[in-house]
């Protein structure tokens, strides 16, 4: 860590009237670092909040002590992003804010650096990680919330350690972090396994309509708006639909096709393994990311739009089968 | 670690023609172990297999280097087993052996010392754990394999860092097992995440058949052996289905109901959480477990079982509410 970075954070946590945003839509990662350098402020006596754009999804709502909405509660003297890319992702309800962040803490390499201070770290797991470097760093004194908070953080981003940003790094903060008191699994079981009944319902709906091609390499699932309403299911139910069929054995390359509300079709597509690059299927239509994990939109019918994309992962697999 | 155990380990490590020894139906802990352990053989220059009762399943196979079975292939100067915690787990293809084991490696508190040198660590989460601090303490050269070996049987036994045998301690080594270089995410992706087509369809049915009682804090589950055989099912399949439910939003109790190819009920209960003891539920039955996981066999048809079951619980829940 550069002494730029910590002389900014030791300014920070010299502050009062402290008011944190999150990125809109807020997950795991930024509540729980907004939370655990909340705590912090808390424990040194000063007046402090949290605020985002959106609401906190119910599996989040033991990070934010139940809180379901978060507002700004005064006008503030220091005003501190955590794990905000850009400024446009505070969302309409802090898009005041924008031009006035004195201090930026992030782990997105993508950040913008907007802020008075940029304390970004790009090669952090999550903002969780970041945030537990600097309070080492600087002495600012963890506690068992504080260490609860910072845990969830880092198991949110990571997948529970599972993705490829978790690193030597991330276990070892880990690590530092199980020595203080709290429920390590409860933290994770609330956070990922708790799902609505809905959502396994339209998953069983989902499992009904598998399209299996190439002896089981391609899996694809068109869902329906009317798939969605006969099961009662919200949008973001079926966003991890695709990580569901993913596992199906033998599968290389899966996909879900969304019918959108304006009668298009929003592909999520995934690889299993490095050997196929879905970022160059999404690309013929426009869209783009990762070689394991990509996405783009589809302006179509579900019929045709399930054959064109067909018809690009067969055009893919013969150039994957050229460099291999 | 005591002195005692380290010299028998420095001892073992002095060995040639060593035949290591798993548990029956062997997981990924123990072959994990087994085959770090026997990496660090070869790495000295000596003879050295792995052997264990029942087949290796596929998910386990980049563990096992793609083998399916595991036979002893010589005759041995050093038994040593690893994970095995009585000298019965080892089955009946190793039964031979029972008497000879020279060193045992385990982390079972309930480890029966069967061998002439037991080495046993009951607070570790894993066989790979145990191994991994043997490693350390003696000054046996971990490498690659090694580390990814260790990593595997870590990931097994903690359910991806998620269960509550996870410490400090089991971070930690994490950690420095990550410094080496394999590719931790497909480690974890091989193991936990490649279902057959066959049991996501029978999830499907699964959830066509749940009843949900008490507002939804009770889910039960009954599987037919029909059910098992329209979907194509193994009995495998359905050991999971448990912890599928259990993870309904609102569910505090939820049990899988499974006919016997006997004719009988084996149930499988859990909780979502510590307010709701399902072992005092099993006893009803002659059954027993631990207080979020248990299970108990119930002698009669499916209908009848599920009310007797349904009563038992009912009856439980009033207890509870005196307790708390």
């Amino acid at each position: 860590m550069n002494e730029t970075c910590l002389a900014a954070f030791r300014e920070l946590m010299t502050m009062d009237d402290v008011l944190i945003l999150v990125h809109r839509n807020p997950d795991g990662d930024c509540l729980g670092t907004a939370f655990a350098l909340k705590r912090a402020f808390e424990n040194l006596g000063r007046r402090v909040c949290v605020a985002a754009t959106g609401t906190v999804d119910r599996n989040l709502r033991d990070i934010t002590d139940g809180a379901e909405e978060l507002k700004p509660k005064f006008l503030p003297s220091a005003i501190v992003t955590v794990d905000v890319a850009t400024a446009q992702m505070l969302g309409p309800d802090l898009a005041c804010y924008a031009d006035s962040v004195d201090y930026n803490i992030d782990h997105h390499y993508t950040n913008t650096e907007y802020a008075r201070n940029n304390i970004v770290f790009g090669s952090a797991s999550s903002a969780g990680e970041v945030l537990f470097d600097l309070f080492s760093a600087c002495g600012v004194e963890i506690d068992d919330v504080i260490a609860e908070k910072l845990y969830a953080a880092i198991a949110f981003d990571t997948g529970c350690f599972r993705y490829s940003n978790t690193t030597a790094h991330t276990h070892w903060v880990t690590s530092e972090l199980m020595k203080y008191s709290f429920d390590a699994p409860r933290v994770v079981r609330k956070m990922f396994d708790v799902v609505p009944l809905r959502q396994l319902k339209m998953e069983r709906a989902a499992l009904d309509a598998l399209h299996v091609y190439r002896d089981g390499t391609v899996v694809l699932l068109p869902i329906s708006r009317k798939m969605l309403e006969e099961n009662g299911a919200l949008d973001e139910d079926v966003s991890g639909m695709v990580s569901l069929i993913r596992r199906i054995e033998g599968c290389v390359v899966c996909a879900t096709l969304k019918e959108t509300k304006e009668g298009d079709v929003k592909v999520s597509l995934r690889s299993a393994d490095d050997i196929f690059d879905v970022s160059a299927v999404a690309a013929v239509f426009g869209g783009g990311g990762h070689v394991k994990a990509s996405g783009c939109l589809i302006k179509s019918t579900m019929e045709e739009a399930e054959a064109r994309l067909l018809q690009a992962i067969e055009t893919r697999f013969l150039k994957e089968k050229e460099i291999h």
